[in-house]
């Protein structure tokens, strides 16, 4: 039901890959790295254990998978180990995952955007426009704005005044990098995320909430992605900053003068409150709360909806869960004895009265 | 203060409903399908209990309601039985909000946008377009991609490569569909809507987090609608499914290769992590954190903000809250007994020091 | 590393402040009323205490700052007292805050965005449009709307059907104000930010979620911003309203009928469901859940990740936290209790053992 075949995005007759689309274990082999073990038939497509019907390529992670991967229709896997496949055809590989994105991203057809500036896209004569860029109509490039090589501007994106977007970017419909901000090459921002919007930072002045204007900027390093909808705020003064290779999930917050590391993940919805320092390789799982001026440290996890109050410390390496967070087998464990409570309120019960009547009955 | 007339859209003089857009108890049960008790005076709007004025028309939903109607102002009421309205002229039906609802229907302008392709919509020549639609100028309709009849596009609405959109659609400003995506018959999508998002998928490969190509899509059946700025991801492989009649509210989050069932509900800021299945007639509260791979049966009600961790099961049709989620009523008592532990430490130091007592004393 | 110039954004040659932008400590005492100590070389920038260089003001909130202010190489301050500017030049004000504000203010070059309807703006003809705004191309201004004067539409921006836009307002790109909602003087809206979607009401008709028609608006009062894509959903009859002065922070979710009071802040992510009302001066901190039919009194403060249940009160002034929401000193003594639990349990134990042998024992 869920199966699906690699989709053939383009109209073209001349395939890169094997006739009408279809593809053999040796394809794959050479495409990823791995060793052949058996004979497939011609596959025709990619699909999930639970999926997969009996032309389709599958991938087995690891052990616990294999029960699942005897039950699958599946024609042959990627896996680990020969084992695994329980007599099926496979391509032995060290990392099935990796095979997966690897033989995907060689299967994908190429893209091939219409090039150049799309009449009906808004390019102010000031903005700089590398070669090969693809501008569709609906897309506004402001003054002094430039835009590297072979990226490509959806409809309704939108780049700032003096703003600069690296080589190889895609800027999905309606995202949006404001005055000033720097991309650099390799970024995605998906449909709707905002990049450079104005941080949340005010003054009482005894009447009203005065602006502290937002005079700094957002930057992005190099292979950075920015889910649909997220929004990452530029600087009070200096920069925001999302290391190198740091992907960032649908709907998550950035907060004015956050600097995040490399490689670090942010899932869908969380939101890093302002000044706050993410380390290298840090993980926020899903809508996880970090205060403004929080530190943490390189490879924390922090797990669903966690969060961390003003000015805190996640130290290196730790995991912790909970509001306010925990470690994470602290926080199991606490959990586990508020479950106990209710008896220990009987217990104490008891007690209190076989010592009352001890003292009474002496 | 906040009464509210029925908004006249139309500048039109022939009103579908009574002269200068009053009406009668018997309009009202005429399209309701209620029996008129009393005999009321025209009617000018429709207003909740606390605002309505006297030539508003009301409704009392229950009888927990009755006394809130005795103190209002309004001229008349949908109720559930005639006891309820306190001796001032009703409509009686089996259910004043649905009646409600009907009402407002059946007295809403109706809206007469300009049909066709605007000057300033770009429409690629490859994409099918039915007839009856509306593309306002800024949408876009990308190559291959179909529209149906009397669909909407408001300006700034983006329909990819290859998606589809069913008849009787709206999509509003700045809302997009993604390339290959499919959108069912009579389904809304407000504005800034993302569907078909590519799905938060990498794989560590030693130096960074490669990028697992996102080649499914997503799908939404017949009657959906989907929130302000909500992002629904495309699926890795397959589809990510959001069932038939589901309602999803603003700035909700769906993770790739989600399947959502018939009837469930979404509301705000909701989030469901990948692979994620939901059945039917589910109800997520504001803020609820769905990680992946959760399962969550037919008909289950999560609290505002309760949380499920990955691979987490609720049964159907159970109530839970919090985060390590409970049912609900064990949530509530175990909030209360931590609410008695201070007191419960000073029992049991009492306890200890009375004890010790028996024990030296003898 | 994240010093930062005040940025120049106009190219102009004829600065209003001093020469190739630098500034004097007798220029910032002018602009924001303060003192002048010591005397000081010229700066050129303004930067954080951490990150400042030898021709940068910086500021020193208050005492706990001093120390870092010691240590920071910036050349100058503005300080509370004296005595914070370990002998350093500064300008002594009431509020470095305040002060700071002003002071970015005023070197902000001011914004000469190109006034009037720029080629590529969709503008109705029954659209009206008062001096000196700036409509910039793909921004649409539907039938019978009003755009008050000096407003700026930055591209995609949309204003419905009948809505009002106030004077001096800015709607970033993507932001839209839907049909009839009403909008102040100087509201900033900022990419993607969503006034007026609907409301989230449906009623079970005994097949499916009927749609209760949204037919009320939503209304800003002057003053007001709101971020980056976050929503504000119309009435369902009647207003939503924001107050004068309030901010709205990133991601932020407004229900239907919600009205919140004058100077209010929001931060990211917060949630505020249907019918609830917020007080005057409220904070509710990121990711914080309020429920529909709430009301939180003047004041109130909510820390991050709060959830305060379905028609729950917050009385005026208090500081909540938690879920279910706790007065902030209860909850941070629940949480230390619970981290007390496991050695309570021993000592439940052994008391348990202690009185079970002295009633064996005798």
């Amino acid at each position: 039901m869920a199966r699906s075949r690699v989709p053939r995005r383009g109209a073209g007759g001349a395939g890169r890959s094997a006739s009408a689309g279809t593809f053999t274990l040796e394809d794959v082999a050479a495409a990823v790295g791995g060793r052949v073990v058996g004979r497939g038939a011609r596959l025709t497509g990619v699909a999930p254990l639970e999926s997969a019907g009996p032309s389709d390529l599958s991938w087995i992670a690891d052990e616990r998978r294999a029960p699942d991967g005897a039950r699958s229709a599946a024609a042959a896997f990627l896996v680990p180990a020969e084992s695994l496949a329980a007599g099926r055809p496979c391509v032995v590989v060290a990392s099935p995952s990796l095979a997966l994105a690897v033989w995907l991203e060689a299967r994908r057809p190429p893209e091939r955007p219409a090039r150049g500036v799309a009449r009906g896209a808004h390019v102010h004569r000031t903005a700089r426009v590398s070669r090969g860029v693809s501008i569709e109509a609906g897309a506004t490039v402001a003054a002094g704005a430039r835009i590297g090589s072979r990226t490509r501007l959806r409809a309704g994106a939108f780049v700032g005044e003096g703003a600069s977007i690296g080589e190889d970017c895609v800027l999905g419909p309606g995202a949006a990098v404001l005055a000033g901000c720097r991309v650099g090459d390799r970024c995605i921002l998906h449909s709707g995320a905002v990049v450079g919007s104005d941080g949340f930072g005010y003054v009482w002045d005894g009447e009203r909430h005065r602006k502290i204007p937002q005079v700094g900027i957002a930057r992005l390093e190099d292979d950075v992605e920015i889910g649909a909808n997220a929004a990452v705020d530029r600087a009070t003064l200096g920069e925001t900053v999302v290391g190198r290779g740091t992907k960032i999930d649908n709907l998550v917050q950035i907060g004015h003068n956050v600097v995040i590391g490399e490689h670090s993940i942010l899932c869908g919805q969380a939101g890093v409150g302002g000044s706050s320092r993410l380390g290298r390789g840090v993980t926020l799982a899903g809508q996880v709360g970090i205060s403004d001026h929080v530190t943490i440290g390189d490879g924390a996890v922090l797990t669903g909806q966690a969060g961390i109050a003003r000015r805190g410390r996640v130290p290196a390496g730790v995991v912790v869960s909970g509001m306010p967070a925990l470690p994470h087998r602290e926080f199991l464990k606490r959990a586990a004895l508020v479950g106990r409570l209710e008896a220990a309120f009987e217990r104490l019960a008891a007690l209190e009265e076989a010592v009352a009547k001890m003292r009474k009955g002496g």
